[in-house]
């Protein structure tokens, strides 16, 4: 039996109430006076829960590795992050906030310089100069424009920043499986468009069309004369959180790819009326009777932790703890307060370090006399485990999982 | 997608050094006042710097197993020691500094008296009463120039301790499916040769006809008069560290088993002026600048501890760490100290209690106010892993994997 099915057989619906809060980034090093980001902070309200609540250590991945934010979600979700991938085109669209289904296939794109030398184009510059967002949602419009629509299929152009946009292709007989033209160096030739799969050839013909209708469009431009493609991908079949938990989940999320992750795992998306926590707060107040599991989303700390601002990043975990009272009010019968993956300002990135847990449920054997920080999690009562498991934790605690044999 | 693949895409080369020390049989049992050896071992510069790294417990293949050097050094080298299985044949001969390549068939000899009964030729004495290994040498050189091929297969004996020997055929078109012709007990037949696979047959040939001729060479003798032939095998195909990691690797080992398996991993093995540490820690020195990954193997922590000598243990863990300054000045960017398996005195022999763990880097999150004992390994943040994680562990603190996903 594999875990999938299991867990789907042992899952009952009941209304009792998980809360997931992701402070995005929360884990850190040793830096300021020997102290992690968490141990700075000024956290009453956390270390007071920590003291009822049982800690511990979780791996995304496993040992040694930094995920990205596509898979260390899905893993909190209950998913395996291997076995569901998410293309970089998904996550570049999902993080544009555009739209995707099944079928569309999703393509992360770059303004770049191309020079004709000896009647062949040569890539002068991957990224057109970095051009200004500016220019980029100008180009995209007219790009737009100009072809709506190639052999049957819907094209959609989306400006990201610089020179970093998305393309989503809509159509029937379209496939993911097409390689990157990037030719990843400057001074040679865009990549010929190549499918990997015999479904691809369909998809192979739209984008060679739509690649020189580009060329026609761009072609006076000074630097944005060309694009390179990356990352074609397709939505992955993913089950519900509904189908596979018998969770009725909804996310508190203001960044377009976190929202975009939830509503691949068929979460819904609930208004915010702010970027700001106590909007999140709000939200999660007026929906807190009509679901059974809350994801709610704090994307600052990642933002500083990879700024490298170590006290900005400080003062995000203290804005959260002021917040914790007031959740607490609300009475889950499940709070786990996590992140998704480290982002040590140390390091400004993602890192691999397992990140800090903290489980709050009647049912839980409480830790005594201790604080919610990486070493009181290093050593807490769940010890370290693949992050994956966090949400069968979490059903169990809500009593919404069925003894598994007799 | 496997955990191979999954490293290989992540894995860069840069220039950041990781060294490996493995302390042979390190792990220990409560002994002499209540400590194991590591516990009673004087070690001030591995306590300080246990201080500043991050501490552990590894189990080389699951609870509860003891592993042979070849397993627990391949997982210690990143990979799966049950989907790299390195037979009996191959050890023995690696043990012997007998260099084997793809396609050589090894095997593992012992010499044995065996005595005609009613026109049987029964096995009396399954190791020939551990003839003196002056002897064996003799032995192997005679069946050595009786026989350096047979039937086009180029062969080789090798003495070892006592009545061991190894055998290495070298040729076209053989293969390692043969049983073993030992009967394990006296007074039984010598097992018929039998293929587990229809590749096997042509060796099936040779090794009757090497029999033949072994028993005719060696039946004036009184107690070596045959040989039992056991754990026939080939070299496993075993992608190197450096197309799996991206890792310039190099052994400094004075054993030939554990050269061997280095070799068998793709590492350069590095001369050795002698069989002192002090000879190890000057060819890290000479060859510090030309690789990017050093195993350093400390043999006698094991053979003591197989001796059951708890003390003489005690002393070479001391004499390690007198050396650990001169290791430090070298400025490795991820150090680890840990052990292959353990090896308690008090049992004289492998044990299956996971393995003391340090690893110093500056990208970990300090364990404080620690020393590198078990005790303090089995509290440490890093937890108890399986010892094939430890080199994704060493990859990522040395900034040597990019992140997974998006």
């Amino acid at each position: 039996m594999d875990r999938g099915t299991f867990l789907k057989e042992l899952a009952v619906e009941t209304e009792s109430k998980i809360l997931l809060v992701v402070l995005d980034g929360l884990g850190g090093l040793p830096g300021e006076a020997g102290k992690t980001e968490l141990e700075a902070a000024w956290t009453p309200n956390m270390d007071e829960l920590a003291a009822r609540s049982v800690l511990g250590l979780t791996h995304p991945i496993s040992y040694g590795i930094t995920p990205g934010s596509g898979p260390s979600h899905l893993a909190l979700f209950g998913y395996d992050p291997l076995k569901y991938e998410i293309g970089r085109g998904v996550l570049e669209n999902l993080g544009l906030d555009v739209e995707l289904r099944k079928g569309d296939v999703a393509v992360r794109g770059n303004f770049c310089t191309v020079e004709e030398r000896d009647g062949r184009l040569v890539v002068v510059d991957r990224r057109a100069g970095r051009i200004p967002t500016e220019k980029n949602r100008e180009l995209c419009s007219r790009l737009q424009e100009a072809m709506s629509e190639i052999q049957g299929v819907e094209v959609l152009f989306t400006p990201g920043m610089e020179h970093r946009f998305a393309l989503r292709l809509r159509g029937e007989g379209l496939a993911g499986c097409l390689e990157d033209t990037d030719p990843q160096h400057e001074g040679f030739e865009p990549l010929l468009l190549r499918a990997t799969c015999p479904q691809g050839d369909k998809t192979v013909a739209v984008v060679e069309e739509l690649l020189g209708r580009v060329r026609d469009v761009l072609k006076g431009e000074e630097r944005a004369n060309f694009v390179l493609l990356r990352g074609f991908s397709e939505v992955p079949h993913i089950p519900s959180m509904y189908e596979l938990f018998k969770l009725r989940a909804a996310a508190i999320a203001t960044y377009p790819m976190y929202r975009g992750l939830a509503r691949l795992v068929g979460m819904d998306l609930l208004p915010v009326d702010g970027m700001r926590l106590e909007h999140e707060l709000e939200t999660l107040r007026r929906y807190w009777k009509d679901y059974t599991f809350f994801y709610f989303h704090v994307k600052k700390t990642d933002s500083y932790g990879e700024d490298g601002n170590f006290w900005a990043k400080v003062k995000v975990i203290e804005e959260f703890d002021r917040l914790l009272p007031k959740i607490m009010a609300l009475d889950p019968q499940v709070l786990v307060i996590t992140g998704d993956h480290s982002t040590p300002s140390k390091l400004k990135s993602h890192s691999w370090h397992p990140n800090p847990f903290l489980l709050y449920s009647p049912y839980v054997r409480w830790e005594s006399g201790q604080v919610f920080s990486e070493k009181a999690c290093a050593r807490g009562a769940l010890g370290q485990f693949p992050a994956m498991e966090a949400l069968p934790l979490m059903l169990a605690h809500a009593l919404k999982l069925k003894k598994f044999g007799a």
